[in-house]
């Protein structure tokens, strides 16, 4: 298979994937067309066929980022022994069920069986490294390597040291995953949620809200976004936004002036809705009005078409890097 | 001057732009490249300076986005007399103060003066239709324009009826602003904020208190948000994604699983900022580090091609639709 990324198939030419959903799946798929060999670990039966069915149904969107795709199962294997799984392996990503006990098991097995030198990354998005490392001997090895679904696609990979967590894991890390192509960003705290899940969770709360209020409905909202905040924030986040719409004084201007107000009087009457049984069925019925018209995986290709061009014209796929002069 | 738009410049030959700020220039420089000419009333006796540099700082980005701008300001006049200014005009739209009894003084002399076929709009973002109104002899007539700052550039105009709104002026506001290009979309109700700044309001609460906590700072965050939630709700918002996060079963199944879970345990540990001397202290510092490597003029510029940009690859820059087959 093609190796067009030697910086980091020269350093991990061998992963284990633990976990073969559609994240696992993901992961795998990315791996494989960056040069690296991938043994998936999963107790299903019919773990094959859903990750060779996985992989064929992303090999599209690989191919459109610029990725090889031509025989991205020739480095793929499957063994259902943990241990063996991670015995002469690079790197370990564990996408596990978000079951606390559940990854303390696994990870014990895992430190016990992976090589010293491989880096031991979970894509937990609830569970603080810190909790899983209790269980661990070498608890300064394990780091959290959470992607934006899909990490194949979204560039995002939050990288969360535990309490533990050493220095030159979380520089491995965050090497591993920029040479992946991806844009990971440590944060300095660990924190429920991490930060774009909070984000999402902050905006989605409002959105429920003025959907259940009658405001808009949810084509309406997410036709409102797309045409702002979400153009905008492809480009430049929240606060370089206001930044640049607080005049010549930037940020300082905007707090004093638009950001005493919203404390004042928009944080305050922001919604606080729940997910009662008339607000689910509301949410329900408009969900197929508005996405009726095709399958989830139909509507995903075509979002994930327009992402990929959208990237194209920002320079951020993955290999924009090594194209540009 | 060229008239690239026949059904908009046929309809609307004329156009009162009340002040000439920020908001108002921006306004101008659109409705001008659009084929429309333009009149600005404001009281400043630099108003002239004011406008004609503002047209040339956004020229180039009208240039970028396809539309004329050889001689913009050929349609262009100034009247400081509010009466005199909508007398003869297709439509008025007012970007004054945010100050209640000042705009209900304006739309006094307004309705009075302009035409009885003129479209009636405001740009206001905080005052609703419905108590500008109150003081109008003909309410129906009166409209929220709100566009997302700004107008030249963002394609979102939030139409805010108020309570006695005529069906006849929201269709009539409708039309014109997506024959200029743009994207209104039409609010159901009127509520503080309308929708997208109160959006905007939701995730940058959280954006202070992450910040706030130390979890990432400014730069981080916004890195965090143009690769992920950014670059996905340029092409899908809110409801879409989640829709396409909720598997087969699409949004009805992710509100069962992860709605609830975020309902009882995200929304509730979401932050809860204040501006007190110490927050603002550190944003007014990673401000700086951030954004200290440009004036506010330069950085927007940037962000404004790279949006174009991005505009561009969806398909949405105004003329988009002309131009395809």
């Amino acid at each position: 298979m093609s190796h067009i990324s030697e910086p980091v198939s020269a350093q991990y030419k061998r992963a284990a994937i633990i976990g073969g959903g559609v994240i696992g799946i993901s992961w795998a798929g990315l791996f494989l067309a960056r040069g690296i060999d991938v043994v998936i670990n999963d107790p299903r039966e019919d773990i094959e066929d859903l990750v060779l069915a996985g992989l064929d149904e992303i090999a599209p969107a690989l191919a459109e980022l610029g990725l090889p795709t031509e025989s991205l199962s020739a480095g793929l294997s499957f063994e259902a022994d943990l241990a063996k799984a991670v015995a002469d392996v690079d790197i370990v990503q564990e996408n596990g069920p978000e079951r606390l006990e559940l990854k303390q098991q696994i990870w014990q097995t895992i430190e016990q069986n992976a090589p010293a030198h491989a880096l031991l990354a979970t894509s937990t998005s609830t569970i603080p490294a810190t909790a899983i490392a209790e269980a661990m001997q070498q608890p300064e090895r394990l780091i959290v390597g959470h992607p934006f679904n899909p990490p194949h696609l979204v560039p995002l990979v939050e990288i969360v040291p535990g309490k533990q967590t050493s220095e030159a894991t979380v520089q491995q890390a965050n090497a591993f995953y920029a040479a992946l192509g991806k844009k990971p960003q440590v944060l300095h705290k660990e924190i429920p949620g991490f930060v774009a899940n909070r984000l999402q969770s902050a905006i989605f709360r409002e959105c429920v809200y003025l959907v259940a209020q009658g405001v808009v409905t949810e084509q309406e909202l997410d036709d409102i976004v797309t045409s702002s905040i979400g153009m905008r924030w492809a480009v430049a986040g929240p606060f370089r936004t206001f930044h640049l719409g607080g005049g010549p004084a930037g940020l300082p201007h905007f707090i004093e002036h638009l950001g005493r107000t919203m404390e004042a009087s928009m944080w305050p009457a922001l919604g606080n809705p729940t997910f009662d049984d008339a607000t689910v069925a509301l949410l329900t019925e408009q969900a197929d009005e508005a996405f009726g018209n095709g399958t989830v995986e139909e509507l995903a290709a075509e979002r994930d078409r327009a992402q990929i061009a959208l990237m194209r014209a920002l320079g951020e796929t993955p290999d924009a890097g090594n194209t540009r002069a």
